[in-house]
C-alpha cells in the first residue's frame, strides 16, 4: 500500500467522521470544525503528494527504497539536495572568488541567526509570505527561517544603532516555492549579498554596486551579460505621468516586472483585465517601457513632456544620469543598460535598482538562466528596527550565485578536484604501515598535506589508482630495498616517472616540486 | 547617560589601559593579566545588562525599545545572536585554520541540508531528542532543524551507497537547550567535524582523528590540552566484569559520563539510589573509573583478573594497545591519556571514544572551557539510512569550536582586522570625487582592495581616522597641487610618513610595499 493510498483511506475515514458529527442531534459546532480541518489537512497532503509526482521534480534527493527499510523514508526534505565533493568544490570555489570581490571594495562580514522573530519577516515581502518557513511553537518565541538577507541586515543594523557600514553576507535562505529542480532552483539556496549602509552623496554607493557585480560576473566567466538599471522614482514618476493613480503604482509595478518573461500583449492584457487601469494610460506606459540606453535616454526623458512635470521623476533621472557618468569613469559603461521595463518585485525598493543578465547562449540551452544578479536602493527599510524610528539609507546587490553554479557546472566537463592532498605516501608491499606512519607525520609537520591507505597491507596498483583518482600529483612508494638504503621512491602521478630521493631530503624535494 | 553608556566607556578607557601594556618595550604580564581581568569583567556586566534588557536571562541579543516601536520586539531569538564584523572576523580566521588541518589530511567537504525529515533524526539522541527544533507542519513534509552532522553525515553514506569518504563538514547545528550565554552556549552553533567512513584495518584511521584533534588545538593556541580515550567494549565489558546486566550498561555509561563535572561520592550515590546498581557493583566501578595512564595500563589491565575473561574488554583493549602505539609514532603521546573515565553520551558509538579537554586555567577563570573536541568510532549508524541495510564503519571527532571562539575572544584583547583594504583613496580639499573614482578603478582593475569615502568632499581627518579605526595600511591622498604634477601623496597611515608618487607609478609602488 502506498502513502498515497493510506491517506487516501484516512480521508474516507476522516469523511465518515465528519459526517456524523454533522448529522448528529445537537451538532458540536466546535468538534466539527477541530475535525474538518483534520480532514483539510489530510486533503492538502494528499493534494502535494500528488503535485509530487505530477512534476517528478519537486521532491529531495532521494534513495531506491528496498522492501526491507519501509520504515524510514530515505531522502532529503522536498526541493532540498545534498552536495557531495564535486559539487562542493566548484561551490567553493565560486564563493571565494565572490569574496574576493567584495573584499577588494573593503567589506566586512557579518552573520545573523538562521531563523527570525517571525514578526521581523512579516510585511516585508507581499504576496510571497506564503513562501517562508515557519518553526513549530513549541512552548516558546514564533519563529520562522530567513526568506533572505536583506530583512536581516535591515534589523542588524536598525536594532545595533549602526550608522553606516559596508558588508557582506553568504548565507543560505528558504522559500516554500514549488522548487524547479531542472532549473536549478531549490526551497533551500545561497545568497551572496552586499550591501552598503550610510548616508552619502548621491550615487557613489550605488555605482559602486554595480562595479562589484560586472567584476565577479566578469572574473566568474559565466559570459556575456547586461547590468540593466531603472529607478523607482522614475518608474513611479512615469506611472504618474501615464495617468496610474498612486494606489496603483505597486500593482502596475509587479506587472511591468514580467516583461523580462512575458510579451508586452500579455502584460498589457493584464494590466487592463486584472489590474483595472484604462487602455489609454497601459499604452503610454507601453510607450515608455520599450525604451533602454545609455546617457543619450537620459537626455531625451528630461525633455519629455509628460515627464518633465513630474518632480520624483526628474529627480530619478538626475540619479541615472549621475548613475551612468559614474559607471563611466568605473569603465562599465558598456556593461549597463539603463532599462525602462526593469521593475523588481520586491516593495522596498526606493531608489536605483539593478538587475544583472546573461546574454546570448553561452551556458547552453538546457540552463533557463535569466537574472543573476540583482539588487536596489531601500532607505525606508532600517527604520522599522530602529528603536528611534531612525532611517539609514542603504543599496545593494544580490548575487545569484545558484544560477552561476548550474552554469559553471555545466560548463565544468572535467573532473574537479575535490581534496588538497599534495602527497600519498604508499607501500610497496606488506607490513610498512608504520614507516608510512612515520613519514607521514613528518609531512604533516612540514605543513604538506599528505595521505596514506587505512588498511595495513593495500596493494600498489589501488594506491596508485587512487591518486589518479583523486589527482594527486605525488606518491611516495615505500620499500624495504630503498628504505634500507635510506631512500624512497618520489613518483609523479600523471608522468609516472619516478626517482630516488634520500629520506632526510624528502621534504625539500617536495617542497621544490611543489611551488614548480 | 545610562548605565550601559558608562559601562561602554569604561571598556573603552580600560582596552586603552590594556593596550598600552602590551605595546610596552617589557611588558609586565602579571600586571597585563590583572587588567584583562578588569576588562573581562566590565564586559561581562554589559554583556548581563544587555541580557536583562532582553527578557531577563536566556534572551537573544536585543535593543532597547523606545515606546513609539512596541509594537516589533527588536531582538533576534532566544539563545541566538548576531556576529558583527569583528566577531566575524575571529571566527573566520578560526575556521581557516581548522579548515587547513582538515584539507592536509586529504578530507574533501560536503554540505546537507539544515533541515532533515523529522524520522531521521528520531530516535538517534536519547532524552536529548526533546531539543530538537521542528519545522511547522505547513502542509507538507514533518521537518526539523539538524541537532549535530553526524546523523546527516550517515543518511548522506547510506542513501548515497557511499562506501568509503574522508569529509568534514562545518556548518551550524540547532538545540532548543537551555541557552547559557556566559559560557558562550547557544541554541544555534557551529560544528567542525571530520570523519572517516569505509572498511579499514582497525585503528588507522581511528588514530589519525586523534593526531587532526592534537594539530587543531596546537595550531589554535588555545593553552594546554589533553586528548582523553577510552573504548566502548572495554567500558561494557568493565560493566559486565563489575557485575552490571546488560541492559544497564547505557545508563551506568551516562552516569559515569558525568565524573568530569561531578564527584566520585555523586556519581556513586547516583548509580546506586537512581540506576538501582548494588553497592559492590559500583563500588568495583569505582576502582576502574579512576584509573588512567598510557601504554602500561594496557598491560595492567590485561592481566586484571575479572576484565580478562570479558572477551569485548580484551579486544577493546587490543584496540587501544595499537591506538597508543599509534599514538606514539604519530607523535602525539605525550598529549594523550588512556581514562577509564570517559564514556561520551550518546548511544551510537561502538568503538574507541575520544574527548579533548583543557588543562589549566590559562583562558581565565571567567570562562568555564571544559571539553573542545569529541568524537569517537560509530560502525553501526550508516546501515539505518542504507536502502540494504548496508553498515559502512565510521570514525570521527567534532571541533567544538564555539568554546574555542570565546577564549580566544577573551585572549584577543587588541582590536581585529575586520576588512583588507590596502590602500584608501582620499581627497585633501573639495571636488575630487571623479579623480577618486578614477584611480580607485586603476587599483581595483589591478586587483588591489581599495575604498574611498562615499562623501563627495568629505574633511581630510574624518579619512585618516577612518584608515586608523579600520587599520587600512596606506592612503593616497589627492590634491591639485599634486595632481597638476602627475603626482599623489602616499602616506603610510602607522609612521605618518608621506611620500610623493607618479600616478602612472603608482599600482607598481603601492605593490612594492605591500609586499615589503
Amino acid at each position: 500500500m502506498t502513502e498515497k493510498d493510506t491517506l487516501a483511506e484516512s480521508i474516507n475515514i476522516q469523511g465518515d467522521v465528519v459526517r456524523k458529527l454533522k448529522s448528529a442531534s445537537k451538532p458540536d459546532k466546535a468538534k466539527i470544525n477541530e475535525e474538518v480541518q483534520k480532514l483539510l489537512a489530510l486533503k492538502e497532503k494528499l493534494k502535494q503528494l500528488q503535485l509530487d509526482d505530477a512534476n517528478g521534480a519537486g521532491g529531495g534527493s532521494a534513495a531506491p527504497v528496498e522492501p526491507g527499510n519501509r520504515n524510514l523514508s530515505l531522502k532529503t526534505a522536498k526541493g532540498t539536495r545534498d552536495y557531495g565533493p564535486e559539487a562542493m568544490a566548484l561551490r567553493q570555489r565560486v564563493l571565494e572568488q565572490v569574496i574576493r570581490v567584495f573584499r577588494k571594495h573593503g567589506a566586512e562580514t557579518i552573520d545573523t541567526p538562521v531563523f527570525e522573530l517571525k514578526e521581523v519577516l512579516t510585511g516585508k515581502y507581499g504576496e510571497d509570505s506564503k513562501l517562508i518557513y515557519d518553526l513549530k511553537d513549541q512552548g516558546g518565541e514564533i519563529l520562522a527561517l530567513r526568506y533572505d538577507l536583506t530583512v536581516p541586515f535591515a534589523r542588524y543594523v536598525g536594532m545595533g544603532n549602526v550608522f553606516n557600514i559596508k558588508r557582506y553576507h553568504i548565507a543560505k535562505v528558504y522559500r516554500r516555492d514549488n522548487p524547479q529542480i531542472t532549473r536549478g532552483r531549490y526551497r533551500e539556496f545561497y545568497q551572496c549579498d552586499f550591501d552598503i549602509a550610510g548616508t552619502y552623496d548621491p550615487m557613489l554607493p550605488d555605482a559602486e554596486c554595480v562595479k562589484v557585480v560586472a567584476e565577479i560576473l566578469t572574473e566568474l566567466g559565466v559570459g556575456d551579460f547586461v547590468v540593466k538599471l531603472n529607478h523607482r522614482k522614475l518608474l513611479d514618476g512615469m506611472f504618474e505621468a501615464c495617468g496610474v493613480s498612486a494606489d496603483k503604482f505597486r500593482t502596475a509595478c509587479s506587472s511591468v516586472d514580467k516583461l523580462d518573461k512575458t510579451p508586452w500583449d500579455e502584460v498589457r492584457r493584464e494590466m487592463i483585465d486584472e489590474k483595472g487601469l484604462d487602455e489609454a494610460t497601459v499604452d503610454r506606459i507601453g510607450e515608455y517601457v520599450r525604451l533602454h540606453g545609455g546617457a543619450e535616454l537620459v537626455d531625451r526623458l528630461a525633455q519629455d513632456e509628460r515627464l518633465s512635470r513630474i518632480k520624483g521623476a526628474m529627480e530619478g533621472l538626475e540619479d541615472m544620469r549621475l548613475l551612468l557618468q559614474y559607471c563611466q569613469i568605473l569603465q562599465v559603461a558598456d556593461r549597463v543598460s539603463f532599462d525602462l521595463s526593469l521593475a523588481r518585485g520586491l516593495d522596498y525598493y526606493t531608489g536605483v535598482i539593478y538587475e544583472a543578465v546573461l546574454q546570448g547562449t553561452d551556458a547552453g540551452d538546457e540552463i533557463a538562466v535569466g537574472s543573476v544578479a540583482g539588487g536596489g536602493r531601500y532607505d525606508n527599510l532600517v527604520g522599522m528596527f530602529n528603536p528611534k524610528r531612525k532611517q539609514v539609507p542603504c543599496v545593494g546587490v544580490s548575487i545569484g550565485v545558484e544560477r552561476i553554479f548550474s552554469i559553471l557546472e555545466a560548463k565544468a566537463a572535467g573532473k574537479t578536484r575535490t581534496n588538497e592532498t599534495e602527497v600519498y605516501v604508499a607501500s610497496a608491499h606488506k607490513g610498512l604501515h608504520l614507516k608510512r606512519l612515520e613519514i607521514l607525520n613528518t609531512l604533516w609537520s612540514a605543513g604538506i598535506k599528505a595521505e596514506h591507505s587505512y588498511k595495513l597491507n593495500p596493494k600498489l596498483l589501488a594506491q596508485l589508482q587512487h591518486c589518479e583518482e583523486y589527482q594527486i600529483p605525488f606518491a611516495i612508494v615505500l620499500g624495504d630495498g630503498e628504505l634500507s638504503r635510506g631512500v624512497v621512491k618520489l613518483r609523479e602521478i600523471v608522468t609516472r616517472k619516478e626517482e630516488e630521493v634520500a629520506l632526510d631530503a624528502l621534504v625539500d624535494e617536495i617542497r621544490k616540486r611543489l611551488v614548480a
